[in-house]
């Protein structure tokens, strides 16, 4: 049997050790490890990357802990706004959404996009309205609400600071963002990437992030790698990242490592772009890069153990 | 003094000679024209690149003719709404729209988001209030209104197509799109590209194409060269087109004309991605590649005479 492999994330950010309780982080563990294992489900039986990428993040969004879905910041006007994508590597098929309001699994609208409309890129109400036209799940505001997003909201609309997801401390005005992402290759050789967001907390005038922007927060191509970042999105989208990487492996000839080191280590530092994001190439190599303090990760290669990591160290 | 360059597009379709008449030419060039000499006065008068693509793009979105500003087409809905994003390339500052109504001109606006927010792409009713609040200048739908636009919209409904902009025959139900765009290159050496569309005539589910998203249609960066598309956007993101020309000549050592043949007459077409850009290096070179049947374009650099044209020949 062919190879598989797939790699999540759950954001990155300042995560410290030091402000982390043992319950807490083995309930982020436990939740990375349910959505490694939602896609391993499929990848192991012979389904598709796409699919596997899907599923992960369904699981991610499904969980109230991460800034995607169930989980969704909330923006200025109190509202949980979501932004998802999601690529395919064979076809370079692509489909994307922002702005969407009680989406259950706003990756599978993203999805849906792909592969029911002529479109690549949907936004607010009219892609809500394309979600109901496809009866996707629509889920009520009390599906969406999470104490804990509620109180980061009042707590950013005191100091009028946006975003921080990660962060344990009193905001302290730094851009911090949390998202969710996924990139598999299956055992047909073809690679998916896929992210899904909530955005920023107390984010304000419709701002779209990295997340929904294929060849920024997401992309994928068999002949190169799959991609899905987290960070500070205004900075990823300038720097174009996620195509970044394919280009430097298709025209300069870097590996995946080399191209991920140079882009999150070098460029993205000396921009002030702070973030990570999770690579898979054709091969089955997986690289897990971030410049914050940390990224919750994790990754499983067919027939290898499985890796869970929070922590820079 | 130093030299300085620009270069304007009005759209990409199926222009044909034949449907053409010697009137209807005229005030297509005349349009160009005018737009070129905005960009024109203030490069020669040591101008920045940045309010030389804005005023460009201002003249043409005021032009009824373009599927820009006040010559949006008409969506679904009966309504303008209107994409635009504009890029710097000595700093990769970048600023976006879409989905935005009754903005005169949203060129403006996403110039106003790269300087005055700390984000680089707004969505929607947000992205409007952000107008507001900075005072940017709105019309009512009356100044939207432009008959043929209209009358476009009423034989889209009938055959229930999408798009088409430059297209004078009944509708084919093939997908044609028009935008305007400007890339040029200021006496200080910096290079400022940008682009801004109506979107697609009975446009449905707030479809978001490339015009507004930094790295497929719009891209600037000193390094390599400055870029506006147009074309079918669905496209042009998955190829994420205005980038690829920039990583083709840092990554690959091609030279802006080499990495424009490549990608517009050989990626794209293979891809099946209709349309073309305006091209602009540090050096002052210019290429306006297009694979569609015709394209509105005028260049112009200083001390040299003005290119105008429209079709393939």
């Amino acid at each position: 049997m062919e190879k598989f492999a797939i790699a999540i994330h759950g954001g990155a950010g300042t995560i410290l050790r030091s402000s982390m309780t043992a319950e807490k982080e083995m309930s982020y563990k436990n939740g990375l490890k349910d959505a490694l294992g939602a896609g391993e489900k499929i990848l192991s039986s012979g389904g598709t990357s796409l699919d596997a990428v899907e599923a992960a993040i369904i699981s991610l969004e499904n969980n109230p802990l991460f800034n995607a879905g169930r989980g969704a910041v909330f923006t200025n006007e109190g509202k949980n706004e979501m932004d998802a994508s999601i690529m395919e590597g064979n076809t370079l098929m692509a489909g994307a959404v922002t702005g969407v309001k009680n989406i259950k699994n706003p990756i599978t609208l993203a999805k849906t996009v792909m592969q029911q409309s002529e479109h690549v890129f949907l936004s607010g109400l009219g892609a809500m309205e394309f979600a109901e036209k496809m009866k996707l799940e629509f889920a009520p505001d009390e599906y969406f609400f999470v104490q804990q997003r509620y109180d980061q909201l009042l707590q950013a609309k005191e100091t009028d600071s946006i975003i921080l997801d990660h962060t344990e401390t009193k905001i302290s005005g730094k851009d911090k963002t949390g998202t969710v992402g996924c990139v598999a290759l299956d055992v047909h050789g073809n690679l998916a990437a896929g992210t899904s967001t909530g955005g920023m907390t107390n984010k304000k005038f419709g701002r779209v992030g990295d997340s929904p922007m294929i060849g920024a927060g997401t992309y994928a191509n068999n002949n190169t790698c799959a991609i899905s970042c987290t960070g500070h999105g205004e900075y990823f989208i300038r720097a174009v990242v996620a195509y970044d990487i394919s280009c430097l492996m298709e025209y300069k000839g870097l590996t995946l490592k080399q191209a991920c080191d140079f882009v999150v280590n070098k460029k993205l530092v000396t921009f002030g772009g702070e973030g990570g994001l999770i690579a898979l190439d054709a091969k089955g190599n997986i690289e897990l890069p971030f410049n914050s303090e940390g990224m919750y990760r994790a990754s499983l290669k067919s027939q290898e153990e499985l890796f869970i990591g929070i922590y820079k160290d």
